[in-house]
């Protein structure tokens, strides 16, 4: 078994390690440095506006010549019912106060947002995207494909992987259940659950039910978790909670130092911080909202209502009112730079691949 | 890397596959075809009283000379609650007017048929002894011991693999979240739920953790599994799904066909069966049980409410209100003999060792 394969190819990239998307916490510096040391970083562009995602491309340009992604979150169907959001608004008033905040106005136009975003990636060249919540429109696949760009989809389940290869994409990410942040899902299952599969299940069902090169994500930190993953016939693996502390990543010290101190057993899957389902670090503004009696509105709203308060939480150092995104793993985290966290991983699956 | 490791020489197996000790599903036949085929069979002794103990190790013993273990359910904590009792009758009576079943005679003294247990074991000359739900107390331990032997504990966490390790058990069973049919949690986490840490979290996690050899479980069902799970660290594998539908095992053809025809999002986690969380298939006798307002009453007191309707539902070819015990890779699933299984995973396993 080698560490070149199918994707490295095909991505044109040394190792079989993709840097995940994560909203919110990616650096052009993270994405180059991961790029620039032999794997695929990815510009977590999912919150940025169109200004921003050209900004955070040209960076990233300057500094690699290499392929590096951007990841989009697919606009999904979301319903914006004034008295839900009234309802919400009320009960985030304390949390509001205490940081002095306003009401946020909200901007829930994600379709234009995603266009724009689409004809930027365009644009600027960029030579792979990957999507999360959904797949994107044929009009939208067909435009990615007639400029030669390389389409990612996420998968937490066969069937969504599936229908993402039936969509054309060329690569299918299967998302197990112990990854962190948020759940790539857009199906439900038999019982009207979101799917939460263990990557050793997901992968090799879905390895065997698409033709699409696979990338295996949930739990992976390590040399053992990229071997394994090769191992259930994935041809590379995504890792978010490993880079996110890394020195590069822009979560905060707080942040970063929450999943160090954590166990694998800290974090739940939780839609009160953005509307939709998500892996983070159990705290206090996860509990309180176990009290409110009323629908959480969808994403995006829920997002941007939340939003101003979980960074001045994290500002002020208080972990218990933001959110703490993080795999089923953060024994394994470590506090590098993204480069000599790539070293070491590629060192230990050497290792194991020449027992 | 090589097939052979600390587990195969310690218990004197040839392969590093574990069959897991499935409380009603094994027969003497599928543990001794097991242990014949240079894997671990177990005797899933959980529900058994004393005299069944006896008859199906002599009749193991009389199949085979090669080591097998006997798998144990360590007494826990309960509430015998009469009104809660009485309630759940209430509830129950419906689906024992359909099978015209009385309300079962209860037998909740777990501790002596827990002890006569260990004493036949001994008896016996078993070698091999799992345990599930929590470590026996130290009297227990130190007379297996002074028997030599081989104790094997059970771990949803780092935690209680650590508590194993402390406890004296020479190996543990790393249980992830995958995992068809009981949890073997005994800890509850920070935020108070069971531990639910995917397979490939769990596993590198623990093995970083202890000293003593770990065996990987949860979503294991092919050579694939196998591999990877002695890349994450484990000195084996546990497969109970994959043995399952197996021709020896003591499951109906209802049961094998319902998990071959299920997906792997089709299952949950629920105690509705037997009073302790499991994973199974979900079905209507979950969804019914969802309008009970009430605790279910704690294990074994609903696995004895519930048993002969579940017997009898699976006898009339009712697979909607029975138990359903499936991890989460059904579509992984063979209906072959237990000896051809373990020869198609351990080709496949040096198939990937040798590319």
């Amino acid at each position: 078994m080698k560490l070149s394969t199918r994707i490295t190819d095909l991505f044109g990239i040394k190792y079989p390690i993709i840097q995940a998307g994560m909203a919110g916490s990616t650096t052009p510096e993270l994405v180059a440095t991961v790029s620039n040391s032999g794997s695929l970083g990815t510009i977590g562009a999912g919150y940025f506006n169109p200004e921003k995602l050209e900004q955070e491309i040209t960076r990233v340009q300057a500094l690699t010549d290499l392929p590096f992604a951007v990841n989009l979150f697919v606009p999904s169907e979301k319903l914006y019912i004034p008295e839900k959001i009234e309802h919400m608004n009320a009960w985030l008033r304390p949390y509001r106060r205490a940081f002095n905040l306003e009401e946020p106005v909200l901007n829930i136009s994600e379709e234009q947002v995603f266009n724009k975003a689409i004809d930027i990636v365009i644009d600027k060249g960029v030579k792979i995207v990957s999507f999360t919540f959904g797949i994107p429109n044929q009009a939208v696949i067909k435009k990615l494909k007639a400029h030669n760009i390389i389409i990612i989809g996420t998968a937490t389940s066969v069937e969504e992987a599936i229908a993402n290869e039936s969509a054309n994409m060329d690569v299918v990410i299967a998302q197990g259940s112990e990854a962190g942040g948020h759940r790539g899902s857009f199906t439900r299952t038999s019982n009207n659950q979101m799917p939460l599969v263990g990557t050793m299940s997901l992968v090799p069902q879905i390895v065997d039910n698409v033709n699409i090169p696979v990338i295996a994500a949930g739990g992976i930190m390590d040399g053992r978790g990229l071997v394994a993953g090769l191992v259930l016939g994935a041809q590379a693996v995504q890792m978010g909670t490993g880079f996110l502390t890394t020195e590069e990543s822009a979560a905060t010290e707080l942040y970063k130092n929450a999943i160090k101190q954590s166990l694998e057993t800290d974090t739940v899957v939780t839609n009160v911080f953005s509307g939709k389902p998500a892996r983070g670090i159990d705290n206090e503004f996860i509990h309180n909202m176990e009290g409110y009696n009323d629908d959480i509105p969808d994403y995006p709203i829920q997002n941007q209502l939340t939003n101003a308060i979980r960074k001045a939480a994290a500002k002020e150092g208080n972990a218990q009112w933001t959110h703490l995104w993080s795999g089923q793993s953060p024994r394994l985290a470590q506090r590098l730079s993204a480069a000599l966290l790539i070293e070491k991983v590629v060192k230990e699956a050497e290792n194991i691949l020449q027992q």
